[in-house]
Formats: C-alpha cells, sequence, structure tokens
C-alpha cells in the first residue's frame, strides 16, 4: 500500500500569517500522496461580530445556528479554504478544497437534538467517507484540502476539523498506510507539560497504559490520545502529534513529535 | 461526441430563493453532462456593507481590492457556492463546488493596469482550463458548480461569470457537443423588446447579419450576441440565451429561448 498523509491544522497555524505560509511550504515539499483538513481559527468569530451575529454557547460549547452557519460556511469553506488552495497551486501542489458536499466527499446526519441542540452540527462515521472519489483523486496528484463542513440532506454542517480528519484516516487505512498528523501548539506529548525538551518519541499503546496511572499526562493531551489510539485500532497506521513547524521531520522516519503506534 | 451543457445564472436567480431552488430542480433533472457557473448577485455587497467595505468603481466598473476580494472570496467562493452544492446532492446530482483555483482548473492572468487599476480581476483563455481534470469529473458523472473565480501566481481573482462559461465551453467543444446556455431576464432574444411572444427561436449568424442593420436587437443584446457568435466560431456547437425557469425546455430540441448556431 502506498503512503498517505492526512494533516489537521487548527487556529494556532490559521491565525498567525507567517506560520502559515512556512507550514504550506513545508506542506507543498512532501513528495507522497497527501489530505490537508484545516480548522476555523478566530477569523470567523471576528467576521461574525462584525456582521452582528452573536456566538451562543450551551455548557461552554457552540451552537451553529443558521446565521453562525452562513459565517463559517463562507469563512471556512471560501476565504480560509480557496487562501490555501490558491497558495498550493503557487507552490506546485494541485490542491482542491472541499467540504464534504462536494464530491460527496464526506457525508453527516445532523446532531440529534437531547438535552442541547447545538444546531447545523455534524457527526460522521467513516461510512460517510467517498473512499472512492478521494483515492481518484489522489491518484491523479491531487491534494484535497478540507475544511471543517460536511452535509446532509441538502444542508451544510459544522464539522469538528480533528474528527473529520480522524474519520478520513480510518476510511482511508483501507487502500493507503495511513499516518495521521494533528498539529498543535506543543512539540508533542510531553513527560514534564513545563519542558519542551520531555517529548515522548514513540508511544506504542503498551508505554501509554504503563504511563496512563502515573498521571504523567496533562488533561489537555487524553482526549487527543485516546482518538489516536482509537483511530489506530481501526486501520490507521500511524498516528502523530506535533508541531506544526516540525511538519517535514515529521512525516519522515526521525520524527521530532509523538508517534503513536498499535 | 457526447453532448455537455455548460449553464450561467446570475443575480436574478440568486437573489430569488423559490426561483433558485426551482432551477436547481430542473437542473438536477438534467441527465446529460453538465456544467453550472453561478454568478454573484447581491448578497456579497449587502455583506461587504455590513462589513463596512465600501464597492469602489471606476467608469461604472467595479474594482476589487483586497477586502472586497476577501469578500467575494467568502460569499461566491463559499456561502453562495456551496449552498448550491449542498442543495443539489439531496437532488440527487453530485455536485463539486470549484474556483478556478481547485485542481488548477482554470488559470488566469490578473488583469494589467492601463489606464485603470480593477484591482483581483482575472482574465482569462481556453488555454487557462484544466480539460483534462475537467473531462474526468463530468466522465465520473460528477457536476462542476463554478463560482465566478479564477487564480493566478497564490491569488485569488474574481472573473465575470460569463466570460468563465463562454472559455469553458470553448476549452471543452473539442470534446463535448456544448449547448452554451446563459440564464437571464427574459425568453430570449425579442425582435421586440417590449414584448415578450417575440421571441426569435433560431438564431443562426445569416439570419442576425440580416436583422442587425435593421436595428431589431435591444443595445443589452448586444454583447450577449457578439459573445456567442464569438463562442460559435471557436468551438461551441450551439449558444442558448433564455429564462432560468425554461432550463428544462432549453435543453431540449424544441427551445423556448433563443438557440444560435453556425
Amino acid at each position: 500500500m502506498s503512503k498517505l498523509f492526512i494533516i489537521k491544522i487548527g487556529g494556532n497555524v490559521l491565525d498567525n500569517p507567517p506560520a502559515l505560509s512556512a507550514f504550506l511550504q513545508d506542506f507543498a515539499a512532501i513528495r507522497e500522496p497527501k489530505i490537508l483538513i484545516h480548522g476555523g481559527g478566530k477569523i470567523a468569530t471576528k467576521i461574525g461580530d462584525s456582521l452582528g451575529i452573536e456566538s451562543k454557547y450551551v455548557n461552554g460549547r457552540r451552537i451553529t445556528d443558521a446565521a453562525t452557519l452562513d459565517v463559517v460556511t463562507m469563512v471556512y469553506g471560501g476565504l480560509v479554504n480557496k487562501h490555501i488552495v490558491a497558495t498550493l497551486q503557487k507552490l506546485g501542489t494541485n490542491g482542491i478544497g472541499l467540504t464534504g458536499a462536494d464530491g460527496n466527499t464526506i457525508k453527516a446526519v445532523r446532531r440529534p437534538v437531547k438535552d442541547v441542540d447545538y444546531g447545523f452540527v455534524g457527526d460522521i462515521t467513516p461510512d460517510g467517507v467517498n473512499v472512492n472519489f478521494l483515492s481518484t483523486l489522489l491518484n491523479a496528484g491531487i491534494v484535497p484540502v478540507f475544511a471543517p463542513l460536511t452535509h446532509s440532506e441538502g444542508a451544510i454542517l459544522n464539522t469538528n476539523a480533528d474528527t473529520i480528519a480522524s474519520v478520513l484516516a480510518v476510511a482511508l487505512g483501507k487502500q493507503f498506510d495511513v499516518r495521521l498528523i494533528f498539529c498543535f501548539e506543543k512539540k508533542g506529548v510531553l513527560r514534564n507539560v513545563n519542558d519542551p525538551s520531555t517529548v515522548i518519541r514513540h508511544l506504542p499503546k503498551s508505554k501509554y497504559e504503563e504511563l496512563l496511572p502515573a498521571g504523567v499526562f496533562a488533561d489537555g493531551i487524553l482526549p487527543k490520545l485516546e482518538n489516536a489510539y482509537a483511530a489506530i485500532q481501526t486501520g490507521v497506521k500511524e498516528v502523530l502529534i506535533g508541531e506544526a513547524s516540525d511538519l517535514l521531520k515529521n512525516t519522515g522516519s526521525e520524527t521530532e513529535g509523538t508517534l503513536i503506534t498499535i
């Protein structure tokens, strides 16, 4: 099976133009098949505020009402996505900007209303991924660039970018040796959260289970690690957690970040 | 050669939700390969105004400065485009939203500054169209939906939707029997501009040249007709000018609008 890098970047890169520009240069330099998933960043909130659209939260989670959905569709699906794609074209990488609606690449289910109505939010599973079309693009040397948006029943739905990255990795894991890379604000998973030199370079599940009871992992990293092991147990070969600026090292065999394997 | 419909809709459809919904239903019902190009509509101006971005004009033509480019990229490339694609998916048509940057489908040249600097505006020719990739999509049953945006040197560029439709038609005319359909606010080209019952159903070039000196054509239609004959002389089989609500008739052999041929 050929190698495939599925790489997710978030607000810390998107909100920082020089960091984004450096990241895209590194991303364009990757020779293997690759997919980029970008989150939102602060610009959607800023534009929403300018348009007089109030952000609503329930239990600390943002509600995507119709007005907010329009803002994220514009900003994530239009402004951010097309800026990235045009930049990649200049760098010689043939990107194609996608939401899950485009080419029916990721079909979602609108989150059912229980205690809270999250609004236009999509939940997804690997079954909803159009593996056939994405493989065709990848095999033609085209690089999908996903905005964090999916679709269901004629509506665009707001969907967590980490989840999109994981679900794509699982779905494509049947046809590719996938390394799923989450770029975040630290070098990797740290033994001591205050000391960047304590990156755990390799964290197979056995080691994780050994370190977990000792309280080594900071609270913020635990959900990421749980997601990583869930991905690995369902067909993703490797998950890497690291800093965006280390991308090229983290796509190689000697990684700077934390490589998670079975 | 198989048939291909390239259909352009403008503000009169986009600004009217029931008309857009009816149009998309008809569009989805077309069985042959098809491409949709949408213009902008008033919503970009409205959102630009809300964001405090002033529209600038020189000699009646809008200037696309950096702030305006962000607005049209968001609104045309995000909001309008993704709404159309998600709706088509629900209607069983596998649309894929594209700007010219996506998959390098339409490469432009930024308009050179002579007397006026139009800003981020792209001029295009059939050479800039990625015929290979678009044919692959069409042959796979996927329906390109173009926003009026192209790219050059890492920048998104604002580009006239009529021009995109014509240039795509010429470029794809080598591989498909193209009928290029411009949806506008009248039934077709009228002998008497005040009488909708006077549609000229068939307007081959010889008939046009016969009627032109008699002053039959209203000023507004002349540039459209000139573009149509230019397209036909460079490989497009047929151009049709008609009303969006007549789409299904206008994709058949007994058209309601004006069919323009060699």
